[in-house]
């Protein structure tokens, strides 16, 4: 059985290396220049500070029109963490649950955050990231009474931590269930943008808003310096959210950072472009791996992408390359994890072909 | 494979039932006799209140004895999963988790109480409730940055949540292992008296207090009508530990209460002749299922017991017998647990097995 | 002005000393002797565990008759800190918090239990330990947006922690004043069996019932080794309240010790008479202070009384009587806190004031 | 007695309204342009993400070469609450609480996100929002035991919520308290840039280092768009803290957002050049408000001021110019505070003046 391992940091870089690229994550370079522009057009404007300024305004009716409900609600955040802290602990009472993959990042990459909140992760081991209804099914059934926890959250990943994404049909049993047993949903987006452009997605923004309770739609992995915004689409979450925000030190003074990016994103189809870019190149990465010869670890059609690669030659790829070794997969192979951003330039790519069939 | 079923809870119980005897847990009767005899020739005493009464000086006295270390701290508090709460939350930093088995009471049945502290649970898959030391280092090596939990305290029950217990060269193993990794190791004794009276012991309490960091002992399924002894044997963090025990409600106004017990357990022998008396009757149990030609789920030898029997027999003993159905083994057999305690009757013991025999 | 003092800890009570009575609290003797015998006679009894057996569900049965409210939720804890963390965690969302006077109990000697379970207390400075509508009124319109806390709960005593009492037509004021701001009203009833039996007292406990939205009844206090009777008036909060208890530590195992020592109290008027008992003898304390010609700090018709005394007086009286210096009166004089119980004989009453006179 | 009134929220600023300027607060605009001009420049390089960039390397550089102190841990986080929530959050044990005065942002203005974190805040109600030597002794002397929490931070802002400044002796006195009780001293910085440069100021940033255990330098209000510098000196603090960074969400995924900005503050002056901006025009505004015989509510040499005006020239200026009404001072007259930024123009000074010239 394949063996994920903990991805280890990556070397720190020094001025010395000639890196051809960095595929370490979709967060190396800054934002779209779109954004730096509005930026610096706005920057002299004064607004009111916290998010009412008049550009998150702007950036919550854009969201809203792009959903199609003007009756959910959306709050900018700074990061990813934040945003899942915030909206769990929005939805939990004391001694309620969270259910999710062990591979969720609320579970492996926040460092506690949710247990600082006071509550649990029930978690279920996955091989492609994504819960199952009968995942949840069987950890609501094993939580019979107040000796345990209460699960009450399922927390779920779009695209997931590693690659996957939930199909439309998916999803739809996923909140059936959830129905079923009294259960909220939350979607966490961080990589939402490349899901719903992947080209095996059948979903748009707002088939998520007609399923989940809470959803966030990632700004940082997507084009902008930093921002995530929450959507809230159940009503009852609305009341007083924005307390949630400020004592878990998320509410921006200068909340206008957040609402001038997310402006630019939505304006047009900014966030849905960038989003593509970067599925693009994964694919054609994924392509001539394939091509190569290479398996994956998930079949990965998002901008992250896991080929199997033989420690040889991964050796020799690192040297020009910035990339995680992802999990062993047997004595003499290994999986990398190429990402690709809304910067990547088709260049690198094809660079990384051409050296990759080099040493193939 | 086996399939560990969440017990449920028992059925509520009537005065029209006849029970002959429940085996549900060790704790359905009140305290020894002696216990109660001692209440009540010194409930006129005036002492000082919150556990600085002459009568928990003398207790603390008593068990440091028993352990031959006047160094260790002892506390009193009234339940096991107040005892965990406090011993895990003094040792652990915010950022930092406990490790542990799937099985161990902290992750199951404590209603996520470590998590509402604040603090995740690392948590391993066994059959047999025991940790391993393999099991430790590989939870380690999986936390490698501050991107996830800092694992800093292991937890284990001496006797398991299924009735195991560790051997000594078991228990110095993992000792050795929390050293090497800077690891607190700390010892849950709901059952340690079972523990330290089973036929399989090789350990006496200060086998138990030269390993562990801490450790509790626990009365309440030893004879007492409540109270657990947390024992300190690390001196760092003996300091401020009353500030702990009251912040988490657990400073009993009566604090006599809890230090005449465990004067009574401790001023001779009491506390390991009741626990032996569990044990010996958990062996008969045993021995006489295996007569029948029973298995059992796990091999305990303490005073939970875990045969596995055919459902129809289930049933039957169900009508006059109380006790958890435990996990379901095939389409007609499932593992049910039996309990036994200080007050357990030969003669249930003996009824019950003529009974199984007739039914057999 | 007068400066409360923080009293200071009683000293060390060793065996050569010979005091005449400690006057230092009500918990400084064990239970009631009825209480005893019924435990003596009930403990070969099987119970279910965690408050499921018979004794409890029977003492709830007697606490909601003498409340007149079948609909009351009545749950068993250990102790007084333990039912108000659960309490007031139960009732508060995270960006919620409390109301109390500096002086209340959660906010001086709770070792910062509250704000362990992430709740702020919002505190106004009283001299008699009692709220106003004014006050709560304050704090609430102090409150207006979500940089700051939300005031939910407003906490109170009775009797307060310096011995007063709520009149029933203050009481009537607060539960208005809380209802017309939607917070909720929680009772810490520690003492209330003194506060019911005070010859100050206009109410009953059916009036509580009516104008809280939930409190607890002190059985610690008054005549119990242990064991609070929280009562759930306000429907919203029966839900799933165990798994509060449970996770906080404070649903014993052995639960019928709680029961037990609650049908006791309530099968009768057991409760109401050790209360009165206490009163009548601080009250004979009172009277007698007063002839001697002293004042007191707070006027009390409980069973805590507060009076000063020149410091030479005191240093005379500690010799043979254990009590909390507790406020600097000037130079010369300070108040002393006199606590009596279910359990002070009269002759120890006298002979304090005998000794007084002596003195004086 | 002057009467603090909560500051109302300012109210909804609509497209209709010809504000001539808004002295809300000093983050109504973006960043200092050299900031955005850096921002651009570096935007395409890629770096590793988590605040391992190249920019926070030399920022942190950079801030340790102005304090002198090669030492210290630099950490930059996204907000002044966030820094708060984690550093405090880093030096407190569970029981362990935090001393401030009454008007202190952590106790007024972070919706309670310090006792989210666990932690209890013993307040001191002061008038000019400075804590005294005298004050934190009191509190530490009221706390003796383990019925109460223990004091163990010392919080104090620099400049305080009301624009006042310690001077270096009283910060040495209240430093020399600190160590003498064994507590820490931690100093909000959100607005020292201004307390550095005021023409009250007697201390540098290397001073502040060598008097507390940990402090953090405010951008946001000084010229960034976001971005606080947690400093720490006590070693003992600089194990893990990352660990605390990302459990509270904010371990920015692009640090170097945070990295470039301070690079561009600290590389030469601009971090004082832009405080002493704010000072001057604060200056300003207070001479010609006391050259037309208006007091003040308390004497402020920062960026902050609170002058006291009659209702009718408040609602007057009210129409052309923003800021918080902050307190009743009697009938007729409240008072109010004008904030000046790195961006207020000398102009817009210049007109409010001269408008309060005309209705005065």
């Amino acid at each position: 059985m394949v063996r994920i391992q903990v991805p280890q940091r990556c070397p720190r870089i020094t001025k010395s290396m000639q890196y051809k690229y960095l595929f370490f994550n979709d967060y190396s370079e800054g934002a779209h220049p779109r954004i730096l522009e509005t930026l610096n057009r706005t920057n002299s404007v004064q607004e009111l500070g916290y998010g009412e300024d008049s550009f998150c305004t702007e950036a919550a009716r854009l969201i809203k029109d792009k959903i199609g409900n003007q009756d959910v609600g959306v709050y900018f955040v700074s990061g990813g963490t934040q945003a899942n802290i915030i909206a769990l602990a929005s939805m939990l009472k004391a001694y309620e649950s969270v259910i999710s993959a062990t591979s969720a990042h609320i579970n492996m990459h926040e460092a506690g955050a949710i247990e600082a909140t006071g509550h649990k992760i029930n978690t279920v081991k996955t091989t492609d990231g994504k819960l199952t209804p009968e995942n949840i099914q069987e950890i609501v059934s094993e939580h019979t009474d107040e000796h345990m926890v209460k699960p009450r959250v399922v927390f779920i990943s779009q695209s997931t931590e590693v690659g996957t994404i939930y199909k439309k049909s998916e999803l739809e049993q996923i909140s059936r269930v959830c129905k079923e047993y009294g259960l909220y949903l939350y979607l966490d987006g961080a990589r939402l943008g490349s899901a719903l452009t992947s080209s095996d997605a059948d979903m748009e923004l707002s088939d998520i808003a007609k399923l989940v309770d809470m959803f966030y739609i990632g700004g940082t992995k997507n084009g902008t310096l930093l921002g995530e915004a929450i959507v809230i689409v159940n009503q009852t979450f609305k009341e007083n959210f924005r307390y949630h925000i400020k004592q878990r030190g998320a509410l921006l003074s200068k909340g206008r950072l957040l609402g001038i990016q997310f402006v630019e994103l939505f304006r047009d189809n900014l966030f849905f472009e960038l989003a593509l870019h970067e599925n693009v190149l994964a694919e054609k990465l994924s392509k001539g791996l394939a091509a190569c010869g290479y398996n994956f670890l998930v079949n990965s059609t998002t901008n992250q992408i896991f080929p199997i690669l033989p420690n040889s030659a991964i050796e020799k790829l690192k040297i020009e390359y910035g990339f995680y070794v992802w999990a062993t997969i047997d004595a003499t192979h290994s999986a990398i994890r190429l990402a690709t951003s809304w910067a990547t330039k088709e260049e690198a790519v094809d660079a990384f072909l051409d050296d990759l069939k080099e040493i193939s």
